[in-house]
């Protein structure tokens, strides 16, 4: 059934009985607006929108996994805060020839990814237009921690991240050339593997800047170097290329460093931290902070693609 | 300079620059995310979406116009919840030949309206897309009071209203038949007049039910009905139909109260209240709560159209 013989009205109704509620969901779908839980007297708010063609396309992604990348996406930033995601708000626009199944699936994914952090779709619109576009709102708490801004990096800090970087645009570059496998890539394209609770741990930890990399890590701690005022130097030796990223960038005649550096969409998380400080092992350090501007690799500048661009 | 040239980072640098700070804004735009004042320890959030060609159109408002009506309808939204809004959050998707400049100029329209009642944009995102769209988040605070839902009204309650109904509507008909004035009708149409703080007004009072009018008064008191499990009866001479509404309505032929009933986007404020109340004079008593279903005009079902499509 299309989403237009659904009606707007069916068809929200069909996809809020589906969504689960989340812990801090005081009130949810149905009203003029949400009521989400801020405990600690401020929320931390964030949006991203998906176009279709553009962030995501249907004959490379079920609606469960689109779901799922929006989610994460604006998840993501939640955590890059160092705060716990609460709610996700979604706009969706869809062509009035969509399957309503879509819809419905998109939603699920949105929720289960959500639910991963025990937060809930609480709210949302929907209308007819020509583009598929997702716009998802996360919001999140902050738990009574200073939120981690990109503008506190200190000359002397090091650089640590937690997840993984260069599987989803290594992924991508395999959907890309029309291939399916390695699966382990191009599932890492369609549901990023996000450690959500590595944000509020760091924020616990002292962490005096942080991001999470979803345009390449090198345009991401660049954004928190120009923020703070300061260079940051990356090793080229701290950062492992996976076999199977390894064999892919072989086969596909890439530079898996190119992935690894300039690749967004995992949503690891970096952070600076004031040095001496002993870190979880999931963070890995992998450069340090200096006086000056710009980011390096090993001393010298990478050559190559550097990050994603918007139009 | 069309926003390919601009480039997102610099078009969003430009827009940021222009938006003016809010008192419950923590950290503005420029980060992962926002961070929001939210001192009731609960966070009201609502998400609308404007689609080119379905929500505006380009050549019928300004680039400022489309700002307020944007803001407008979800800063109401917020205040239909009886709370009063903080921040908004913009997701914009611009085919990349827009003007840089209208995307500016919308951002100061969003934000001119949310400084009506002491909001700003905090953060948003931006891309390409061939269908210019607009997705608004607005937060909002309680003030300790408790969120008033549409599930709330009760058999004997009065129906009463705050703002103004039919304006948009028939700035709508105007335009769509290719007049431009009466400049009210059409201006109304271009930026709604929203009594924002009617809402937290209203719950202070005791509201029982209550919901902004951006669908059409019966369609949207029909939600009230439905969602308290009650009828509402209107009186139609409650309604005043303003001489320049009748006078366009009879030239173009139509019924002013198609207008006033069925037209949405003027974001009124429609309340349920226990009976006996002394309500301030700006709140109109147009209707009453009786037990049953549905909504009904002087005792009848209302012959017209009764709402907003949105597929």
């Amino acid at each position: 059934m299309s989403v237009a013989k659904a009606g707007e009205f069916g068809l929200i109704a069909r996809i809020t009985a589906r969504l689960p509620a989340g812990q801090s969901t005081l009130l949810g779908p149905g009203d003029d607006a949400a009521v989400v839980r801020a405990a600690d007297g401020r929320v931390v708010a964030s949006t991203d929108v998906l176009v279709e063609g553009r962030h995501f396309r249907r004959d490379w992604c079920t609606a469960q996994d689109v779901g799922h990348r929006a989610a994460a996406a604006n998840l993501a930033d939640i955590a890059a805060m160092g705060a716990t995601p609460t709610a996700l708000l979604v706009g969706l626009c869809v062509p009035t020839n969509l399957d309503a199944r879509w819809a419905e699936e998109l939603s699920d994914g949105l929720g289960a990814e959500a639910a991963l952090v025990g937060a809930a779709v609480v709210g949302g619109d929907m209308s007819g237009s020509p583009t598929l576009t997702i716009a998802v709102t996360a919001l999140g708490d902050l738990g009574g921690l200073a939120p981690v801004v990109r503008t506190g990096a200190r000359p002397g800090d090091v650089v640590a991240m937690c997840g993984r970087l260069g599987y989803a645009a290594a992924g991508y570059t395999v959907l890309s050339r029309g291939f399916r496998t390695p699966k382990v890539l191009v599932d890492a394209y369609r549901r990023p593997e996000v450690p959500y609770s590595a944000g509020p741990e760091a924020a616990g930890l002292g962490a005096t800047a942080m991001i999470d990399v979803s345009d390449g890590l090198l345009a991401d701690i660049g954004h928190v170097a120009k923020g703070s005022g300061v260079a940051v130097d990356l090793r080229r030796d701290a950062f492992e290329v996976p076999r199977q990223m390894r064999d892919a960038a072989h086969a596909l005649g890439v530079d898996p460093y190119t992935w690894v550096l300039a690749g967004g969409e995992d949503h690891a998380l970096v952070a600076t931290f004031p040095p001496g400080l002993a870190l979880p092992p999931r963070w890995r350090v992998v450069g340090v902070v200096r006086e000056g501007s710009g980011v390096t690799v090993d001393g010298r500048p990478f050559r190559g693609p550097t990050g994603w661009q918007h139009f």
